[in-house]
């Protein structure tokens, strides 16, 4: 029997900072710098002013719309899927009005995984997989099975995990 | 630590049969009857030339809207989550129109449970929980802790699964 992988989606193999950064320049004429968020998420950046609008972004139906993905995440997701069940976990449930965009950016980018595969919920501590790959420690936390922290901007100052670096290190 | 209770959504907890029947009947004039159906699913029991009008039913983005709830479901799940951390498992991918729908009625119907507790998934073997509350026997067959076949009419034939005959059998 093949061993199992959940992959998270926002950080992981999405692209979602860069939208985030993306709406900000739009709505405030600021653009943030990637390197001035290392150990911190955007919203720990922004003025409090900017922090009820910012945080409403994920929240529109648009924002996780033909978000960019990660280099060679296809390609390496799909020489993993040869040897492993692959599954996609979003915490979707924190931005309900995701789940259209998120599953049609699924289907688009990783067509050889079947939609049976994936799975939209808010706490991945009832994933039943061997592995997860996750860029958010508290996902990790809670996962019963073997984790890795996904390395984005605001994970840097987290030591404590088995770190994967980029999409080609997960192989 | 409580132990965990995976909750299947359609035919377990929402009346998903009345709904196809109600717009079967308002499509072919004809009314079934759930009595008739024992042992059947509704694709086995119309007719051949209205099978792909009525598999297209669920793809509606209305057809999961408004469900009526299982008598006592709300009332005996509230008591169960006392003593049981509650997740509903839905499996939404099949129907990716009908996640906003499915979102909201756990939300009204639902509300001392978190909607980080949902899952919308596609293969219930990768769910992580104690216990499952199913109608499809197909899920139970995959799920690694103890299956329960909830009575619906179409799971009436078969016999090699623990069942429970209505909401209040749960407890």
């Amino acid at each position: 029997m093949k061993k199992s992988i959940a992959i998270d989606m926002d950080e992981t193999v999405a692209d979602t900072l860069s939208r985030h950064i993306e709406w900000y320049q739009q709505h405030f004429s600021v653009t943030l710098n990637k390197e001035n968020m290392r150990g911190h998420r955007i919203y720990d950046v922004v003025p409090e002013a900017h922090l009820t609008t910012v945080r409403q972004f994920p929240h529109h139906p648009d924002f996780f719309k033909g978000l960019a993905i990660f280099d060679d995440a296809a390609e390496v997701i799909k020489e993993l899927s040869q040897s492993y069940d692959i599954y996609f976990a979003s915490a979707a449930m924190e931005y309900p009005s995701s789940f259209a965009a998120k599953y049609d950016w699924l289907k688009k980018h990783f067509p050889f995984i079947s939609e049976m595969n994936y799975i939209f919920c808010g706490y991945k501590g009832m994933l039943n997989c061997d592995y997860l790959i996750d860029d958010s420690s508290r996902h990790i936390d809670v996962f019963s099975g073997q984790g890795y922290l996904f390395d984005a901007p605001h994970n840097q100052n987290e030591t404590q995990y088995k770190r994967v670096c980029n999409t080609n290190q997960i192989i």
